[in-house]
C-alpha cells in the first residue's frame, strides 16, 4: 500500500494518564503482524471490579465480540488482552478457538475463570489469528504490567492511527475523588482492514456493574455514536469500562442514581473527549467537521439529518476543498428521507446564515464563509423550522488520503 | 475546478438514434452558464402525445421536480424543455417564476397550454436560473427543431459527463413495429453541484397514460433505481417516457397486459442500457461494479444488502485498488441490519468463491481472483444463505477522480 506517513494535522497531545488504582497494565511485541513496535496490550484488575460494555452493531462481529457480550453478563471483570494488527473476524471456528485459548492463558495468569477475561481484536480480517502467538507473549508481559502502563497501552492498539488516543478527569464520589483514564485508537487501518473503534475505560470507583452499563449505555449516545469516518461500521468496534473499586468511594446503589452525577459528568467528558479524537484521525481527515441541526420534526430526525449530512460524500469532499456548498447540504438533508420542507431550510457555516427559506440570504456576503472553511474546525449548522429535534454529530472530510489508504492493493 | 479531461475508460458509443414519428427535437446556445456549447434542448410532440414519469425521492427536489409532478397527472404532453449548467433548484419563488415563464414560452410556440409542457433542468444548485435566457432562445430553437436532432440533444444536455448516452430499441405491439429512442445524462457535475441523473425517452407507439406509467414505474426498479455512483440523491433526478401514437399500433386497453409484453421488454432494454451508461460514467469511474446478492431473507432485504455494498466507500476504495478485499464486503453485509448470518455468508469474484461458511474457502487460489479484479468490469457476488432473496445493483470505483471532480473550489 502506499506508505501514508505523517502525523494527522487535527492531532491532540497524549494528556499525561497517571495511575488508577487497582489497574495494572503494559504491553509487548507479539509479532502478530508489526515488526518492531508493541502490538498487545494487557490489563489486569482486583477482584471485585466491575465492568460494562458496548459493541458494534454490524451483523458480522469477530469473535472477540461475540466473546465479550456473553462473559459481559456476570458485570466482572479481571483482565483485557487486545492485539492489533489481525482482527480475528470472519475466522470461523479457528476464530473461536484463539478467543477460548487467549482467554483461559490470560486468567490463568490473573488469577481468575477465563470468564472474566474481555478481549478485542483489531486489523486484517479474515486472516487466522494465531493462539500461540498471544500466548506464547503473555506470561512474560503479565511479569510486567505496572500501573504506569498507560501510554505503552494507547499506543500498542493503533493500527495506522497517527496518534495514541488518551483522555483523563477526575470526579467525586459521595465525597471521594475518583479517576477516569481512557485510551482508543480508531480510523486507521491495515491493509486490508477498515476503521475500527476501540475503546478502553478505567476507574478506581466502586460502582455496580448495573449502574455503569447504565452510565456507558447513554455515554455513547452524544460521543462515539455521534461520530462517523466513512459510514462503514466495523465488526469490531468495542468500547469496554472497569471499575476496579480501590478509590474506596461510599456504596453506590444498583440504580445509580444522583450520587453519580459528577462522575457521570467526567465519563461522559473521556467519552466525548475520545470519539473526536477518534474523528481528528479519520482517515485521510484534513478537517473536523460539527454539523449541528435544529428544528427537526424531534430527535430521531435531527440525527438522521445530521448523519446524512456527514455521511454524504459530495458534502465531505466539499469541505475536503473548502467550498462552503450548502446545495449539497439541501441534498443532503432532502436525501435523509426525514421530513423537511425545503422552503423553511437555512443553512449556516461558521455562524454565517447563507440559505434561508429555501433560497440564499438576500445580500449574502460569502467572505466570512470564505474564511471560515480554511480553518482546521468547521461548523455547519442546518435548521429544518419544524420542530424542535436537535442532534450535534462529527465527521472529517474526505480527501485523496482516503483514497491512498484504503484504495491501494494488499501487500 | 480540477480540469477533468478525457472520456470515461468504461464509454460506450452513442447509437444511431433515427427519428421517432412525431417527435421534432433540437438543441442551441443559451448561454445559461456554458460557454461555446449547446445547453438547451427542446422536443415537441404531437397531439395526443401520452406521458409517463418518475422523479427523485429527495425531499428538498427542484422546480422543474415539482412541476413535472403537477403537470403529469393529465398524461398528457406537447412539449419537453431542458436546460444544462443551472438545476434551479433551492432558488425560492424565483425558481417557480422561471419555471411558469419557460412553460408559457414553450407552450406558445408548441401550440399547447403550458400544462402540457414538461421542463428538466441540471447543473448548479442555488442559483437563480434566468428565464429570459430560455425564452429568448426558445424561439430560433424552435424553427430548427426535426426528426435527426436526437444526438444533438444528448449532448446539449450533458454537464460533465465524459460521453453522450442514448440507447434504441425496436418493438411489436399488435403486429405493428414501434421505435424507443432514449437520451440520458448521469454523473458529471458543474461545480459545484452533484451527480444529477435526467433521462428522456420517445416512442412512436400509442399507449395509453395509465399504461404507459405502470411500465416505467415497474421499469425503473431494476434499472435506474438499481444503480449508484456515491449514494448521493439528486435533487433533481428525472426520467420520462413519451408516445407520440405515430407509429398507429392497435388500441391498447387503459390497464396494458399482454400487448405490451414485447414492448415491455424493449423499454426495460433501453431504460437497463442507459443506467448503466450513467455508472459507466460516474464521476471518477474506472471499473463497472455488478453486485449480486443471494440467499437473503427476501428481495428487499437482498436490495439493501446489494445497496449496503455498492455505497460502502472502503468496498470501492478497495474495487479501485484492484484489492478483492472481501472482508470489506463481510463489514458491508453486517452493516446492513439485514439478517445475515456469518457463519453462512459467502463471497464470490468472477466466479470464484472466495469465502464460505464464514471463512475462506480452504486452499483458496486468489490467481483467478486477482486477474478479474484488473478487468474494467467487476462482477461480486454474495450469498447470504438464509433464503431465496436476490438482488443485483451496478456502481462504479471510488478513485482519485472523484475527489478531484468534487473536492475543488467553486471556480
Amino acid at each position: 500500500m502506499a506508505a501514508i506517513t505523517g502525523v494527522s494535522p487535527l492531532a491532540v497531545p497524549l494528556p499525561n494518564l497517571g495511575p488508577i488504582a487497582g489497574v495494572r497494565l503494559g504491553a509487548s511485541e507479539a509479532g502478530i503482524r508489526y515488526k518492531g513496535r508493541r502490538d498487545l496490550m494487557m490489563m489486569v484488575f482486583p477482584r471485585g471490579t466491575t465492568v460494562a460494555g458496548v459493541f458494534t452493531r454490524n451483523r458480522c462481529p469477530g469473535a472477540p465480540i461475540d466473546w465479550c457480550r456473553s462473559v459481559l453478563e456476570a458485570g466482572k471483570a479481571r483482565a483485557l488482552v487486545v492485539n492489533a494488527g489481525n482482527a480475528n473476524v470472519f475466522t470461523g471456528k479457528a476464530g473461536v478457538a484463539t478467543v477460548k485459548a487467549t482467554a483461559k492463558a490470560a486468567g490463568a495468569l490473573a488469577g481468575c475463570p477465563a470468564t472474566q477475561v474481555f478481549l478485542a481484536s483489531t486489523g486484517v480480517i479474515g486472516e487466522v489469528l494465531p493462539a500461540e502467538r498471544i500466548t506464547e507473549a503473555l506470561p512474560a508481559l503479565a511479569e510486567t504490567l505496572s500501573e504506569d502502563g498507560w501510554e505503552d497501552a494507547a499506543r500498542a492498539i493503533m493500527t495506522t492511527d497517527t496518534f495514541p488516543k488518551g483522555s483523563t478527569r477526575s470526579a467525586i464520589i459521595g465525597g471521594v475523588e475518583v479517576t477516569i483514564n481512557g485510551i482508543a485508537k480508531g480510523s486507521g487501518m491495515i491493509a486490508p482492514d477498515m476503521a475500527t473503534m476501540l475503546c478502553f475505560i478505567a476507574t478506581d470507583a466502586a460502582i455496580p456493574s448495573a449502574a455503569l452499563q447504565s452510565l456507558l449505555s447513554k455515554g455513547v449516545g452524544p460521543s462515539f455514536n455521534s461520530v462517523t469516518v466513512d459510514s462503514d461500521t466495523s465488526t469490531s468496534d468495542t468500547v469496554l469500562l472497569f471499575a476496579t473499586g480501590a478509590a474506596g468511594n461510599p456504596r453506590v446503589p444498583e440504580s445509580g442514581g444522583a450520587m453519580l452525577r459528577d462522575f457521570r459528568r467526567a465519563l461522559d467528558e473521556v467519552l466525548h473527549d475520545l470519539a473526536l479524537q477518534v474523528v481528528r484521525d479519520g482517515e485521510g481527515a484534513q478537517k473536523l467537521v460539527r454539523i449541528t441541526v435544529t428544528g427537526a420534526a424531534n430527535k430521531k430526525s435531527a440525527r438522521a439529518i445530521a448523519f446524512a449530512i456527514a455521511h454524504s460524500p459530495l458534502v465531505k469532499t466539499a469541505i475536503a476543498g473548502e467550498d462552503a456548498n450548502w446545495g449539497r447540504i439541501v441534498m443532503a438533508v432532502g436525501k435523509s428521507g426525514e421530513p423537511a420542507d425545503r422552503d423553511r431550510l437555512a443553512i449556516g457555516v461558521g455562524g454565517t446564515w447563507m440559505a434561508r427559506n429555501g433560497t440564499v440570504v438576500p445580500g449574502y456576503d460569502e467572505a466570512p464563509v470564505v474564511a471560515h472553511m480554511k480553518r482546521r474546525e468547521v461548523d455547519i449548522a442546518v435548521d429544518i423550522g419544524l420542530g424542535d429535534g436537535e442532534a450535534t454529530v462529527w465527521t472529517c472530510d474526505l480527501t485523496h488520503g482516503y483514497i491512498d489508504i484504503n484504495g491501494s492493493y494488499r501487500s
